[in-house]
This record gives C-alpha cells, sequence and structure tokens, in this order.
C-alpha cells in the first residue's frame, strides 16, 4: 500500500496572534491534512510599552506548546519545523520564552526574521497557486505585513513591514469606532509604511496577485456569500469600506459571510489592503491556497519540485485516483484540437484552454465512486479536493464541467470563472472529445474536422467512418440530438 | 500508476429477454465499472410454438451484437466471456443464429446450460456478498429461475428451473389482469415447477438466503421508498400481493418505488418468490450485489480469491484510498475491545462487531477528500461506492456512523441495520477509540477498561495517564461531555 505509511510532517508556527500546528503527511504527491490544532495564544497582547512579554502571555504560549509538543513525539525530527514570527521578532525577553519553550517541545524555535517570514510564505504561495509570471504576493499578518513579488519558485523582492491588522486595530481603531476619519488614518498609516519600497514594487511589476492571510480570506467569504464572483478589487474593497463605516462600530458589523472570529480584526485589514491596493495599482487579488505553514511543509518535502502546480496537482490526482491517465490524455488532445479548430475567439478568456485540459485529464473521477451517477461523484470530488493551483472558482467551473461530461446534457450551472457562455462551449467540446475516444484506444480516434459559426458546430467525420463504426454513430446522433436540443445546434457529417 | 492501465475486462449476457455488456477493469482489488450497454432484444418473445427463433428476432439480436462488437475490438480475447441463456438454450434453429453472432463479434458465445448458469451466477453472488455460512441463492431470470446452495465460493447444489418472470406473465396474467385467482395460479404452477428440489434443499439447508435479479431489486427499491427495512420477508411479500390485487390490472400498477420498467413482470416475478419462500421456508432474503455478469466478470480475475468478501472489500478500499492502514487496525482493534468489555449483551445484533470493525478500518477515508467536513465526505463515500459484501442498509449504517466519528456528536440518523440504540452505541465506542488511537502509534494506545452500565460508560485509564498526556486528556474529557449531553454519561478517570 504505496504511501500509506508516508512519515508524518509537521509545521508549527507562533504567531503575534495564534499558534498553530499542522500535521500533514504525503499522498502520491499530494499533501494530506491529518490534524490542525490552533490556540488564541494573544502573545503579542502581552508585550508592554517596552516590549517585554508579560509573564502570563508567557504562560499561556508554554501551555499551548505543551499540548503540541504530545503530537510532536511520533513525528520524526527532520520533519518537523518550528517558527516564530513578529512578537518573538521584537520581544526583548524572548530568550527567556525561547529557552523554556525549546525543552518543552524537546524541539528548537526559529524565531525568522521578517525576510525569512516573507520567503517562506512565498514557497507557501508558490506551492498552491497556479498559472504562470510574475507574481506579486501579499500577506496581512497579525503585527506584520509581507509583501513578495516572484516568479516560479523564486523569489525576486521580499519585504516585511511593520504594520497587521492586530497592531493597525489597537493604533486607528482603538475606541471601536468605524468613520470615514479612522479609516482615513489607518489607510494614510499603512501608506506612510509602504511608501519605501512602492518605487521599486513598480518598476518590478507582475503580472498575477495573490493574497494570503484571514484579512483576504474573510473577503473571498463575503463575496461568495454575497453572490459576488472571487476577484477581488479595489472598487468591492471601497464599497465594503463604506458598508462597514455604516455599521459605526466594530461590535456592530453584520456583514453577509463575515464571521464573527474575523469581525474585530477586518477594519484594520481592509483598511492596509485598500492601502496597498492604491499605492502599488494593483487591478485585481485573488486567494492564495498556502502561505508560512504551507511554506514550511512543502519545504520539507523534496519531492515536489514540479514547478507547474496545476500539472502537478492533476497527475496527483490521476494517481490518487487511480484513472486511466493516458485514455485521459487522449481526450484532453482531442478537446484542444477541438477548441484550436473553433479559432481564437470562439472562446475568449485565456484560462479556457487550461480549464478545458484539466476537466478532460480528471473526467473519470466520478467512476472512481461509481458507474451511477459518475458525473454527481466527479463534481462532487473537484468541489470538495483540495486542488493546488486552482482557485475556488475554477474548481466549481471544473466541478460543472464534469456534472454532466456524459449522457444527459444540462447547461452549465452558474460559477464565476468564465461567462456563462464559454463554460458551456467547454463542455460541448468536452463531450465530443469523451464520445470520439470512447474506444479507449489512441490509434481509434478519428481523425475529425469541427467548424464553429456563433453556436453552430459542423463536426466532419472521415470519409465512410460513421458507417463502419455504428455504436460510436449513435452515440454521436444522440449527441447532436442533445446539444441542438439545447439550441446548440451540432450537426455531424 | 498502478493499475491504471490495468486490462479490460467484458461480459456479454444473451438473455431471454435483453441482452448486456459489461465492461470493467481491475483497480486494487475492486472491480470498477467502465461501460454498460444493455438492448431490450427481446428474443425470447420471438420463438413460435414449435421454438424457432423468428428471422426479426434473430435481426434484432444481430443489431445489438454489431454495437456490442465494436467495444470488444479493444479488449483482449482471453478478457472476453459472452454467454446466452434460456431462450438460445431452447431455440431449435438456435445454431443459425449463433453462427452469424458468432462472425458478428469475432468471438465465440457459449450456450450455457441451466446447471452452467446457476454455477456463474452462485459465483456472482458469492464475490458480492458477505457473511459466513451456507447460502440459498434464488434468482428469477426471464425463461428460468435458478436456485443454488452453497458456501463460500463452492456450490453443493445447483438447479435451474424452467419458469421465468416473463413465462409466468405469458402463462399466469396473460390477460394483464390482477386477481386472487391469477396469483393463485401463478403460485401454484411455480410450486409444481419446484416441487421436486424442495426435500434436497430443505434437508441441506442454510443460514442465509439471498436473491439476485430484477425482481428482488424490484422489491428492495419498493421498500426502501416504502421506508421499510431491506430485508424481504414472506409477510411483506403477501401485502405486496395484496396491494397489486388492489389495482386489478397490470397497466395499473402504481406502487411507490416500482419503476414502470419493471411494472409488467412484477406481479409473475412476485409470485414465483412467494411460491419460493412458502414450500422451502425462507424466513427472510437479502438483495445479492451480483449475479451473471459479476459470475463472468470475477471468473476472469485470478487475483480475486479471498474468500472473505467484506475483508477483501475493505482492504481494497483502504488501498485505493491510501488509508494509513496500520492506523486504522489499531483503531479497530481498540474499539473492538472496548466492544467486549462492555459484555455481550450491551449490543444484540450478531452484525454489529463487523459493522464497528468496518467502520474502524474505514474512519479516515473522508480525509482523503479533505480535512474540513471529513466526516461528511467519508459518509458520502461509503453511501456511494460498490462495498462488495456489505447490503445496502449495512452502507447507510458505516456512512451513518463515519459522518460524526470525531469532533461534534450528533446521534446516528435513522438506518435500518440495526437498532438505534445499538448504532448510537457502535459510535461511542467507535470515536472514543478514535481519541485513544490520536498518536498513530500502536504503543501510545493506553490500556483502558472500560465498563458499561445500561447507557453509563465508565472509562479508566492507567494511572497518572491524563497527568502525562494532557492533549488527549483535554480531548477525552471534551468527549466525555459531548456523550453525556447526549444523555450517554461517559465518565473518564
Amino acid at each position: 500500500m504505496e504511501n500509506a505509511r508516508s512519515p508524518l510532517y509537521a509545521a508549527i508556527d507562533l504567531g503575534s496572534n495564534s499558534f498553530h500546528m499542522l500535521v500533514v503527511r504525503e499522498v502520491q504527491g499530494s499533501v494530506q491534512t491529518l490534524a490542525k490544532i490552533k490556540r488564541k495564544v494573544r502573545l503579542a497582547s502581552g508585550l508592554d510599552s517596552n516590549l517585554n512579554l508579560s509573564d502570563e502571555a508567557m504562560q499561556r504560549g508554554w501551555d499551548c506548546l505543551s499540548l503540541f509538543a504530545e503530537r510532536l513525539q511520533d513525528i520524526p525530527s527532520d520533519n518537523i519545523r518550528i517558527v516564530a514570527t513578529a512578537a518573538l521578532r521584537s520581544a526583548k525577553n524572548a530568550d527567556v520564552f525561547i529557552k523554556r519553550a525549546n525543552q518543552i517541545l524537546g524541539h528548537s524555535i526559529n524565531v525568522i526574521t521578517g525576510e525569512e517570514e516573507a520567503c517562506t510564505i512565498y514557497q507557501g504561495v508558490a506551492h498552491t497557486s497556479g498559472g504562470k509570471g510574475k507574481r506579486l504576493v501579499v500577506d496581512i499578518g497579525g503585527a506584520s505585513t509581507e509583501v513578495i513579488i516572484g516568479e516560479g519558485f523564486d523569489a525576486a523582492a521580499l519585504t516585511s513591514l511593520d504594520m497587521g491588522c492586530v497592531t493597525w486595530l489597537e493604533k486607528h481603531f482603538k475606541d471601536r469606532s468605524l468613520t470615514e476619519k479612522s479609516f482615513d488614518s489607518a489607510i494614510e498609516g499603512a501608506k506612510a509604511v509602504l511608501s519605501p519600497i512602492v518605487k521599486r514594487y513598480c518598476e518590478l511589476g507582475w503580472d498575477v496577485c495573490v493574497g494570503a492571510s484571514g484579512t483576504v480570506q474573510a473577503l473571498q467569504e463575503i463575496m461568495v456569500a454575497q453572490g459576488m464572483d472571487e476577484t477581488i478589487t479595489l472598487a468591492k474593497l471601497q464599497r465594503l469600506r463604506k458598508q462597514a463605516i455604516g455599521f459605526g462600530q466594530v461590535e456592530e458589523l453584520d456583514i453577509d459571510g463575515l464571521t464573527l472570529e474575523r469581525a474585530l480584526v477586518f477594519p484594520s485589514g481592509l483598511s492596509i489592503l485598500i492601502a496597498i491596493f492604491e499605492d502599488l495599482g494593483i487591478e485585481s487579488m485573488t486567494l492564495a491556497g498556502g502561505a508560512l505553514r504551507e511554506g514550511l511543509v512543502y519545504g520539507m518535502m523534496d519531492t515536489m519540485s514540479e514547478q507547474d502546480i496545476r500539472k502537478r496537482t492533476i497527475h496527483s490526482i490521476q494517481s490518487r485516483y487511480q484513472l486511466d491517465d493516458i485514455h485521459a490524455d487522449n481526450v484532453a488532445k482531442t478537446a484542444q484540437s477541438l477548441l484550436q479548430q473553433c479559432g481564437a475567439d470562439w472562446i475568449a478568456e485565456p484560462v479556457a484552454p487550461v480549464m478545458l485540459d484539466a476537466a478532460a485529464k480528471l473526467h473519470e473521477i466520478g467512476m472512481s465512486i461509481g458507474f451511477k451517477k459518475d458525473g454527481e461523484h466527479a463534481a462532487y470530488l473537484l468541489d470538495s479536493l483540495d486542488l493546488p493551483g486552482f482557485t475556488r472558482a475554477q474548481k466549481k467551473l471544473l466541478a460543472e464541467m464534469l456534472r454532466h461530461y456524459r449522457e444527459q446534457l444540462i447547461p452549465i450551472a452558474p460559477q464565476s470563472a468564465i461567462s456563462p457562455n464559454s463554460a458551456n462551449r467547454l463542455l460541448r467540446l468536452l463531450r465530443i472529445a469523451v464520445l470520439l475516444c470512447h474506444r479507449r484506444d489512441s490509434k481509434a480516434i478519428p481523425a475529425v474536422t469541427l467548424k464553429a459559426n456563433g453556436d453552430s458546430l459542423e463536426l466532419t467525420m472521415p470519409d465512410n467512418w460513421l458507417n463502419a463504426n455504428v455504436l460510436m454513430a449513435t452515440e454521436l446522433t444522440l449527441e447532436a440530438e442533445r446539444q441542438s436540443d439545447n439550441h446548440w445546434p451540432l450537426n455531424i457529417a
């Protein structure tokens, strides 16, 4: 049973607000979470004006670590990473805390510099986000904010800024009132901290921007709850700022999708994000699939070296679900060829070929659960699985494409990754490709021609092919009827 | 990618009513269905009074086979089994049909005897049903009914009777009216056919009885739709007979859970089943997981030799989902020891230990989809997966046990495998076992004592153990609160 007893890995992060422990194992190229333990230790709030940690705060930290220590006993030393960030970086008596903490854990805590923190966060993002080109990463923590530019697994600029959603809450929303003034002060304050790096970062430039941390996570949950798409824009941030001011007080905040746990630090995190959007001129941002802890975990696994995260994810899922990868690749190639024949403007979104490829490569995943309703099973899996490299909206699109990839044809349910029209066109191509590859043999795939004219498709089979292949001819005819019944004419000749 | 390109297998069954083709592959000890093709050829209805097949019926058969032939091209010859049953056994001009059919298929059809059919059906049942002891198998086909007694993979008595739900429909419900008289005639007719084997079968005896075929499947669907448990009894059959008579005509049948497709041959199949229940004195019957086609498929796979079907299924699922089997076995052993300490009468059902064992061995299956909501994922999988050896009701019980196997405790949702009280007691033991094995290390499992007194449980830990293991102590205390909050006192000392 390959990998079943693969060793455990643990990453512990002594943050300014919470301590986290993550226990995982590697399963055929995927990281599988086995345990998560989190305690709100609020170390930073135990720092006095001289930057000394109080005895009480230290005791809360040690108590938490003795719980973690129990789980660490059974994990090989080489597979454990323990880091401490801003609060312990700045505490003058950090050594007192660390000495005892090391004894409790039986392992050494590494108090990392801001730059090391930024570097690890970047690795966590790089291992969990898809797409190509230069990437701007923003992670708003409790007491520090990391801003990074990189490409692939390499970071080109690493900065840790001395502001965070907890410190900004205390500084700019001390009386918990939400006013234009408090927001302005928080945003202006953030811009002042940001100013030294603006020029360099803008010169370096980037192609995509991803955000990590609770603030960005909260934003995405709000957008999903309010039926918006997952892309964060300055306009949406400004709208939320207005909404927040309408409630007057932090305690009164009642925004659809905002959990109580996140509400307290939401206005301060939002202010910092607005400042970053405005001064770096960010157009849009999506949520990263991981950050600091993921960076620690992936850093320990030397098998995780494939740079194309989506490719790695698909390969791992094919392997974990024992999919017939050769057949899946045939369907993917056929689908891609159909897409190309339709011309570049038939589906406008640049991400469309990637989605078609992923859907084709995973199209039989539902059969691993059962032949009947395999589309439903596929949709359930793709919606629920962690798929590094794919955003939430992209996972949803894949799920909806596979829900009806064969048999009954139902137009794709609402999703926000691409336009409904493009999604349905991808579905049509996928279904045709699946039928053309029905014999599961690359030598038996007919060389077809496909012409698109608006919603009309004209599929031309090789000469005499339909007569010689009765079963597939029957299935293609049925498919032509199904597409045409949906007002998507498909002619087969 | 192990098994991903495992060879395909095909089983074709030229039945009296329909022709079926099944394409499967083996995935780590499980049979995965890749395609099913079925055509209602109605060969038997093309037999004239001299038992000659009409030209039209033969043509319908050949047309269907030419569709099957297309899919057969890519499957190795050794992995193909094609059998014909009653209609072709009895047709005088069968050789005319077979000769052309063999040419179309490019493979030879094997017209099997009634005894060979019974033998293959028994293998299909043996490979998909759990439990120990002697097994009575009943399969009501269109033109023949097989009755078999066997144990493990060995059949001790094999009989194919010359009656079926299609022939009985034509003989006893020719005018399609449902009356006491028509049912009596059908039942008496069936008893006459059955009489030569009654004495021998009753002398051989059996421990469990399973039914295959559409009639039994239809009965189970009706029971599920009407909220009954899945066990078929004579009382339930008589109730359905009464219900059917109330509708007066076959065309008027409107029984909850009965599909239109099955309605026509339902009264005739029901009559045959009542006759068999009465004369063999059957107490209860459950639905088999497979029959003829499954017998053909498993017969080709020489790796499928494990006699304990449930064990084989669990091992295969552990492997397919990359579960940590050593950890799962530890939880299973711990749970079993807790169950034994509660005494034999704490949970009355004999199947309870088997269910607890299976739930424990698969308890982490949901984590293969995601850590968050892993109980939901586990329930989804166990409800949907084909689990040879487990009945539908047992699968449902396993799903409900795993839905809340950790964290929040919710009593088990309605199921019909065991009593609600027993199900909840199993859940309590499973949850405790999972907590006791939290460190995933067999050496770190505490040797506990468990005493049951009605719904009260008293768990005694080793001396000083709670002080030395703070994290697990915290979790056990929380669990004690959760169980006690559900009016199931759990004390930990």
